[in-house]
């Protein structure tokens, strides 16, 4: 159900033929209130595309009546015509709806550089909203799939509100965020700042710990709205934790559904100065390409492991470090002690759970990735031909 | 010639056994003077190899007698024990020699981990120094190869004295420095200061600007060494230029040697505020898995570039940079102008020139990576394997 798990959401999906596949390409999400409380996070990449310029603006009045939003193209870096573009669909939703387009968010996502086809996009947003309904939520997250090989969708119902959303992204997932475009409906009572602070709370914990490939996309929008239609008011904390349950939830969806990955990596960083400290060694270990070319080939290679917490500013000493892949303990004490046998680590299965004690504090944090494959090497080189 | 160019040395390589396959494995230069002087610059990895640890006290006076280097293993984090085989080493090659060990530089490369065989590196050693004479430079180049598929040498004359290197390396080049050893020997006259500033000079703009694949190393080392053989005190700039002249002919041979590349890719940022602006946009574009696979799949996808160069600090505006790849402009004002068609890139060469304009200023930068290809994935996913 996704974004139609929360009371007083509608949704839908349309074929626009913005895919070659024509495959759905066009969503709306509609928040029927009698609230619109709203909250988003962009992308910190500063080349940003048309519809995160629009939307940062859009969303900084915390109120917003509906999102749309295309897979098929990003809309970026193709000058004042893609601007116009999102200026329009905006406004065509606006019109549909009944509302101010200045109150509609926009998202893209796809390839950069190409004009979206404006008439196909309006057509699209036509039929989704003809089509809008309360469970419509499956059909949105679907219309919004790229290369992902599966819709992200998660739930978490709270005493009399409930807490939904959908997400999409594959690759481009790194810090600040992902090629990734979230959005979570919730049907509680909660301001702009309330919604802002649950939802700063939740993304800093989930989605941006994931770093598949060290890109960081120019797309990239996690929107979190409110209609209020439950008529209850939870504690602030309950919120962000509720909130916070869906971002982990698609976070884990998005991870385990990387580009071309064979193993879903989870570096679990420990005793660490500061969780800052513990978040860099973690990111750093996730961005080593020998590393994950490593993984890829069964390898527990801890010797890539050390050179890669080698290049950040954590505190640390190299003779304190021990690390363990899947429970086995193959490196103590940065080598000075004998480890256990690299042989005896089991990496067949998809997940590696690799595990780091810096020996340096108390600080612990967790980063995902994934393994570098020639799949990889394959969706990306020949994703734009 | 190499490092025997220069007159003053003499160098050999030898097979100790280290290496599987059976291959010469250990080097040895040996400077006879009359002057000794030396200077020397290491990996900026926090977590360094024994024998890094042992060459930077020792190079630290400015004199070194020679240097042993051996491939078929990394000799770090093992412990106790591998800081005592490179300190043997040490001593073995200044009671051969008739010297110190004090005054001798160790340079290791391989894989991370194990312990050297002691007797065997030895034997290794006492063959090498059996076998010392004024042109040996090709025997030491070839005994420092790892996955390298060729030697690397260069030599430049001035007048009346020379300059003359050798290097190894072809994964894990990135800044402060590569997986690269590399010797410089000169018979210039030139104090340890003097060496210095050249060789820092040389290195900042050389190997410090190649970035195959974002990975640091362990292990690497520059060294510098001048026997003043030639009686000859060059100007301090002249000597900075041979030096660099070397440098910068061993980097290319690095560069263009990078394991599983397919393309070259010369990364040149002009229009940037500042040398380092440049350096950082040039470096992050370098390190975009995404858009090195792309080249791989010869799509000049300049959606990449922008993406890369915007996850930077550099001070620029989107809408004013400009791109081109192998001199055709694709990306014009940041996609606001329509660019020539990406179709008329011929990307079928093993060389891609990519020219980014920031149109920020006036400073500019090159810096040099490889394609990611599936022989990449292959080859560091069977390394140790």
């Amino acid at each position: 159900m996704s974004v139609t798990a929360a009371a007083g959401f509608r949704a839908a999906g349309a074929v626009a033929g913005l895919k070659p596949s024509g495959k759905p390409d066009v969503a709306l999400v509609v928040n029927d209130g009698p609230r619109r409380d709203a909250a988003a996070v962009f992308t910190s990449n500063r080349c940003k595309a048309n519809p995160v310029l629009w939307s940062e603006r859009t969303t900084g009045d915390g109120k917003v009546d509906a999102v749309v939003l295309n897979s098929g193209g990003a809309n970026c870096y193709n000058g004042p015509e893609g601007f116009q573009t999102t200026h329009a669909s905006a406004e065509l939703v606006a019109e549909l709806i009944g509302g101010a387009a200045f109150d509609v968010a926009v998202c893209s996502t796809g390839l950069i550089g190409p004009l979206l086809d404006r008439p196909k996009l309006e057509a699209g947003i036509r039929a989704a909203a003809a089509r809008l309904s309360s469970d419509g939520g499956n059909a949105a997250a679907t219309a919004i799939m790229t290369t992902d090989t599966r819709s992200k969708e998660a739930v978490t119902h709270a005493d009399g509100w409930t807490v939904g959303g959908m997400a999409k992204g594959a690759g481009m997932l790194a810090p600040g965020l992902a090629t990734m475009l979230v959005v979570i409906t919730t049907d509680a009572v909660a301001d702009p700042a309330t919604l802002d602070a649950a939802l700063r709370t939740a993304t800093r914990t989930t989605f941006d710990r994931v770093d598949t490939d060290g890109c960081m996309s120019t797309n990239d929008t996690v929107l979190l709205m409110s209609s209020g239609a439950s008529g209850v008011t939870p504690d602030a904390a309950d919120l962000a934790s509720a909130v916070t349950a869906v971002c982990a939830d698609l976070t884990k969806q998005l991870w385990t559904d990387a580009e071309g990955a064979h193993h879903d990596i989870e570096i679990a960083v420990a005793g660490a100065a500061t969780e800052d400290d513990a978040v860099a060694v973690g990111r750093s270990i996730a961005r080593s390409n020998l590393f994950k070319a490593a993984v890829f080939g069964k390898d527990p290679n801890w010797g890539r492991v050390l050179a890669a917490v080698g290049t950040t500013d954590a505190v640390f000493e190299p003779e304190r470090i021990f690390v363990s892949m899947n429970g086995v303990q193959v490196c103590r004490a940065g080598g000075t002690q004998a480890g256990e046998p690299s042989e005896n680590v089991d990496m067949s299965g998809r997940h590696l759970l690799v595990e780091v004690d810096l020996g340096a504090g108390d600080a612990a944090a967790t980063v995902f990735t994934s393994d570098l494959t020639h799949d990889y090497v394959h969706e990306n080189s020949a994703y734009s031909t």
